[in-house]
Parts: structure tokens; C-alpha cells; sequence
């Protein structure tokens, strides 16, 4: 990729854009949108019109929002409107979503009555929900069609449809009977009827449903495209692979952003700026920094007992550190467990005895390892001791609350990945210093 | 699904096995393969024998290898040859690599020449790459061939491809051409040639490439399969996009989990052991209490400073804790870019550019509040002015290291996800006790 944006930057300057045409026509148009979002806007705009049609419309829907609206801005009302009847609806209404409502009023005005309202269709629907993502351009067949009827069908409405790998089979009012592959038609025999092959078994979305379980469900049954239904079970749309995929790693990037106490945001790193960078950093940063105030403020309550032995200081951030440790990795666990459901909330039991048996093994050995090195250390059986149990009691703690937490918030109906390694570590600390000052004064009569 | 587990058990009960096989009949092979997982063995086996043949190996190709490897043993050797004669060839593959060796050993004397070579043929390329992934049931075209021709050949072979969506074109040496769709087929005209109408552009994947590669790759291009080729260039397989989501799915996993110090597994949560479940977690505790043990020691060298101003003692948790989220917050964004290649090694002096900007702004506002929480409640200007200088120090230095230990470890070919919370914690954790006892040493002139 390097190499191509190199031959393609000598060659705009060279202008060579007649070479320049015949090479982009043998591209990629995900390839051609990134090497596009590297170049000078001038430049871009240039490139852009050298495209065939239907390249340009694709490779204007794979292009990041603010590259298309600059594009959009230069384009002239023929231009606009021939690259929005090429793309895909679902693909419009992806780019219309990101775009500021007097962008909007002009693409709609640009685009033909039918499509314009199959976009309406399409954002009338709640950002993250079914409806927002699908397509209203599938195949749809009629159970008492022949074989041969079906593929007449398929033949004359292809044009329109973004996937035909599934047709969906539906009654006269729409609602959605079953499904069939163009494999399952191919393979059947031409006195057949598409009621005798298609699949009846009903496994659809809602137009409300969260693109996010959506793109779950696709992933489970293995489903290229997913249909989308309304409240009378009548067909309204598919999403398609493409689309879920997107979701799952937006998704997936969410999650981290959570787990590691940053409000997650729509851009991409550098397309944020510093000030929302910063924002969307500092509000967590705040909340754990009242805790961690919380943690010291027990530590100064036991000054009496830090001055008479002042070794035990020391140890506080070894205990800390594994506690928070300890938690994050279970807490950990268990999020990912719970978005790949494998972990469920009535789990809640079987998932707190099992931490419990693998904490006491963890912090076992641990114990044993730092009783041995105070032993050799310092001579002091009693510190070891001390210091030992304070593991123990810690990582049990760590690790039980580790694996609570998040399936409370799911129970809860919040999002576990809240629950993450920053707040844990943060709630285990203070307890951790608790567990270890107790035995401590235990111990040394403090 | 719940409900549907009761009336299956219900049914059991009764034994009313017919009801059975016609309630199967209409289910989802995914589904099926859930609620087998629930039950005993020796019901899961019964029902199992209940399913029509290709919904059986369809359910035994969603099942997991454990519950695959009980079947297999109590399948008769004919049993055995019908669920393998029916599996796509990389499902097979898939349960084979999973299987001890006298298992393989039965299921290869068990199946035909033909498709032991072809299993053979995946089996030969190591774990996690393209190869080992793949399968070679796919369809290939001749560039001269009409579509009439071509549609022909489709129907002819349909019955052993896997997916029939995208045909790829090869010359007489199984060299890779180009690709069209089903769609592209059935929009041509009858005199066209499949080179008229094939997609040129050639990308695909070799064998050796690594299989998390291949998936974000077929993400990126919006590819439903890849074409998987040799050294040559000769096609020898495709990966097709259920096998890219899965993979995708397990990156991620392994990416959590490394990101919060745990080695990772193959099993799922409930199927590791305890045993393995404490060696997953111990390595990386037992580094980083060494690393805690180090902040103690620096914090036992600054003892005689402690007992003459106790106060600042309490202050250390909360900067230590803020150091450890910044970090955190940093690492994550970095090594999430990575991962969706938004972020790449040569611009590591832009992203460090960009985190000073940040962690200024973050600091500053931090450092306020505190100061005057400081001033507030200890009425002591000086005590705040170290604390705040402390805050922009630890941000600053925590941001700037969580920032480039991933790009370090992507330069040195390690995986960047160990760079995490874990491990930048433990290192900041020391570094803001240094800044913070430095600051507090110059202005309090211990």
C-alpha cells in the first residue's frame, strides 16, 4: 500500500491522469478509500472524478464521514445524485446519518422519490437498532412459485438487490415464512416449488432490536444476512454480513475504551481532538481519584501503627498491586464470558465458587512465595505470617468481587464493562488496606 | 431457549420420541447443538440418532470437541463415516485437530480416499494460518468458459462446494485470475465469457499467512470468502466468513485476556480446570508483585521523610491509582488502534505528540481540583503545590509510557496487548512515587 501511494502521489504531480484512470480501475475500492484518505482534499477530488460510475460509489462508501462530506461539498447536484443511485440504501442512510441537516436536505433533494424513501424507511429507525442498519433491497419469493419462477424472479430484480446469496420467502400480506439459499435453488429440480426447499425455521430480528444482538445472532448461526421484521412479523428489510461485522468490532472497541475507564467516543484516535481526547478521559479519572483519596485517608488512620512498625509500609503497594490485579483478571473473565454468552446472570453461583476454589489456589502459592522471601529476608516469621494471610484475605476478596460486580450490572440492566479493571482495582484497594492493617494489629498488638 | 430445554426434557421423560425427531426437524442446527450441551450424555446421544443425516452433521459441526469426542466414541464405525461424509471439508478439519490420535485415527479408516486427502491436504498446515483454516470445496471457472457454460458447471459441482456466493477463475495451472459472484453471473448476458464479466483485481491470502490476518483482511474488503493460495500462485483453497468471525471472536478474547494479564487458554471459562485457571493468572502475578515490591522498597527509602511530614503519606495511593488509569487509558486506545490498523508503528512520534498534548490538558484539570481540595481542607498552599505538580507529573509520565510500550512491542514483533493495565500500572506505580517524594523532598527540604 505504501508503494502504490508513492506511484500514485508522483503521479498526480506528474499529471499522468490518464495512467492514473487505468490504474485505479484495476483497484480495490476499500484500497482506493484509503489511499484517498491520505491525499491532499484538492488531490482526492481530482482522483475521485477520474473513477468509472459504480467504483466511485463504492469506493465513496467506504470512505470516513468527513472525507465524504467534503466530497459532497464540491460535488455538483448531477454528480451528488449519481454517486447516491449507485450506493446501497442501507450504505446511504450509513452516510446521511453522519451528515449535518442542510448536507441531508440536499442529498434527499438529489435522489429520485422511490429511493428517497426507502432511506426515510430506513433512519426513521433508533441509532444502534436493527432498523438502523438494514437494507430494504433484498429478493423475496412466494412460497408457490416453481424453481423456474424463482430464478425468473431473481434474474429481473437482481439489479436492485445488494445480496442475493439468501431469498427470503414471504406471504401475500409480507410476513416472512422461511428462507432459501441460491445454492438450495441451483441444487432443486425444476418441477419443484419453493415451499418444498426453503428453510421454515423463523430466525429473524426486530427493527428495535440492538444491532449488537443482531450482529451476535448472525455470528451464532453462522448467517450471512439476517432478516429484519416489525411487529406483524411482516418482512422490512435484511442485515447484511458486512454491517454486522462493523458492529461487532465497534462494538469490541467500546468495550475496551470502558474497560479501561474512557467514555467511549465515535471517532478514531486521531481524528479526536485533543480537548474531547482529554474529556473523554478525565470524567473516570475523577471518579477513581476520590477513591484512591478514600484508600489514603484509611492508611492515615493507622499512622500510629505505621510509626511503631515501620516495615509493614512497604508492603502496601505489593498488596495493592496484586489485588487489583487479582480483580481485573477475574472481573475480566467474566465480561468477555458474558458478551460471548457464555457466562449468564443465573451462572452468578457456579461463577463465584469457581473464583472462590481458583483464588485460594492463587493466593496460596503466592503466600507461600513472599512467606519464604520475608523469612530469608527480614527473620521475621511473624511478618511473613502477617503479610501471607494479608495476601490471602486480598486476593479472595479481589477475585470475589472481581466476578460479582459485573454480573450485578448485567442483572442491573448496565453495561458490565463498567465493571473493569479501573474500578476494581480502586474498590480493592481500599479493601486490601483494610485486610492487611486488621491482621496486622492482629499480630503485632498494635 | 430456556423454555425450549424444559420441553425437551419433558419429553425425554416421557419418552416420546417421535414428537422428538418432528420438533428437531424444524429447529436450528446451532440451537440444537446449544441445548445437546445440556444434556446428560447418554440423552444427548439418543436425541442425536434422532436427527435426519445432514441436520445431524450439520449440529455436529456447532458442537464443541469434547461433547464431539463422547459422540464419536459411541458412534458404530457406519454412524461415524455418514456424520463425516456429510461435514464441509474444513468443519472435518476443524473436529480432527481438536481429536487424540487414536479418535483421528478412527475417523480417517472411517472416511473415503478422496476426502481423507483432502482433509489431509488442511491438515498439513500449521495451527493458525490460512491453510489450516480453509477449505477446498469451492468453486473454480475457466476465463474462457460462456456463463452459460459456467452456470452449467455450477450446477454440476454445487452439490460439494460449501459456498457457491463467490466463483473463483483459474488459468490450466490452477493460477488464481480473478473472481465474480453468483450476482454477476446471473446479470451477464448468455454470450458473454466469465473473463468479461470476473473482478481482476487479485487479492487473496497465501497458506503461511496468519489466520487473524486473513480475517481482517476479508473484514476490510467486505469478502464473504478469501482465496487461500500457494507459492505459485495457484488457488488451493478459500476461507469463508464464518470460520473469519470465529477467529476474529477468539483474537479478541485472547487480546482481553492478555490485556489483563492472563495467559491465554483454548477452553471457555467453565471448561478450564481450577488448576489451569490459577497457572493461567499466577505467571503474571508473581512479575508484577516483584515490580510492587520494588515501589516498596523505594517507599521504605523515604521513611525519615515520612515521620517528619506524615501528611503526604495519604496522598500516595491517589497517585499512584491516578498514574495506573492514565496509563491504562493510553495503552488501550494505542493497542485497540493497533489492532484495527488505524495506528501503526511509524507514527509513534505522532501519538506521542498527541499524549503530551492530552495528558497536559487531563493533568491541569486534575491538578486544580485537587490543589483546591487541598487548600480547603489543610489550609496548606504548599502541600497543594506539591501534590498538583506531583498529578502533572505522574499524567504526563504515565500517558507517555502507556503510549509507546505497545508501539515498542509491535516494533520488536511482540504482541503489544501485554503492554496493558497490568504491567504499565506496575511500572508507572514506581515512577509516580519517585516524582511525587522528588517534588515533596525539594519543597519541603528533607
Amino acid at each position: 500500500m505504501d508503494q502504490l501511494e508513492k506511484i500514485i502521489n508522483a503521479l498526480i504531480a506528474d499529471k499522468e491522469y490518464s495512467s492514473l484512470k487505468t490504474m485505479l480501475k484495476t483497484m480495490n475500492e476499500a484500497d482506493i478509500a484509503e489511499i484517498f484518505s491520505k491525499l491532499p482534499p484538492e488531490n482526492m477530488l481530482r482522483l475521485f472524478r477520474l473513477l468509472p460510475k459504480d467504483l466511485a460509489a463504492d469506493t465513496f462508501a467506504f470512505m470516513d464521514a468527513d472525507e465524504q462530506e467534503l466530497l459532497i461539498h464540491s460535488f455538483s447536484d448531477s454528480e451528488l445524485k449519481e454517486v447516491f443511485d449507485e450506493l446501497y440504501i442501507d450504505d446511504a442512510a450509513d452516510v446521511i446519518e453522519e451528515m449535518p441537516a442542510n448536507v441531508v436536505k440536499r442529498i434527499l433533494a438529489n435522489t429520485d422519490a422511490d429511493t428517497r424513501k426507502q432511506i426515510n424507511e430506513i433512519l426513521k429507525y433508533p441509532e444502534d437498532s436493527a432498523g438502523s442498519i438494514m437494507t430494504v433491497e433484498y429478493i423475496s419469493l412466494r412460497p408457490d412459485m416453481t424453481i423456474n419462477e424463482a430464478i425468473k424472479r431473481i434474474r429481473r430484480v437482481i439489479s436492485k438487490a445488494e445480496t442475493i446469496y439468501t431469498c427470503y420467502v414471504t406471504d401475500n400480506n409480507r410476513r416472512l415464512l422461511g428462507y432459501l439459499s441460491v445454492k438450495d435453488l441451483l441444487l432443486a429440480g425444476e418441477n419443484e416449488t419453493v415451499k418444498d426447499i426453503m428453510e421454515t425455521t423463523p430466525i429473524c430480528v426486530h427493527t428495535s432490536d440492538d444491532e449488537e444482538d443482531v450482529a451476535k445472532k448472525m455470528a451464532k448461526y453462522n448467517f450471512v444476512t439476517m432478516p429484519v421484521v416489525d411487529d406483524e412479523m411482516r418482512l422490512v428489510g435484511i442485515v447484511t454480513f458486512d454491517d454486522a461485522i462493523s458492529v461487532l468490532q465497534d462494538e469490541t472497541t467500546e468495550d475496551f475504551e470502558k474497560m479501561a475507564a474512557i467514555a467511549p467516543g465515535d471517532d478514531s484516535y486521531f481524528k479526536t481532538s485533543d480537548f474531547l481526547h482529554a474529556k473523554r478521559r478525565i470524567v473516570w479519572l475523577l471518579i477513581l481519584m476520590l477513591s484512591g483519596i478514600i484508600t489514603g485517608t484509611i492508611i492515615s488512620g493507622y499512622e500510629s501503627a505505621l510509626s511503631t512498625v515501620p516495615v509493614i509500609a512497604s508492603f502496601i503497594p505489593m498488596l495493592m498491586g496484586t489485588g487489583g490485579n487479582c480483580g481485573s483478571q477475574s472481573s475480566t473473565l467474566i465480561i468477555r464470558g458474558m458478551a460471548v454468552d457464555e457466562i449468564r446472570p443465573r451462572d452468578f453461583f457456579k461463577v463465584i465458587w469457581t473464583e472462590l476454589r481458583v483464588s485460594l489456589l492463587t493466593s496460596a502459592a503466592l503466600a507461600v512465595i513472599n512467606g519464604l522471601r520475608i523469612v530469608i529476608m527480614y527473620h521475621d516469621i511473624r511478618l511473613a505470617a502477617v503479610v501471607s494471610l494479608a495476601i490471602v484475605g486480598t486476593v479472595v476478596m479481589a477475585q470475589l468481587i472481581g466476578c460479582s460486580l459485573p454480573i450485578a450490572a448485567k442483572k442491573l440492566k448496565l453495561d458490565p464493562a463498567v465493571m473493569a479493571a479501573p474500578l476494581i482495582t480502586t474498590i480493592v484497594d481500599a479493601g486490601s488496606v483494610l485486610v492487611y492493617f486488621t491482621i496486622a494489629a492482629r499480630f503485632f498488638h498494635l
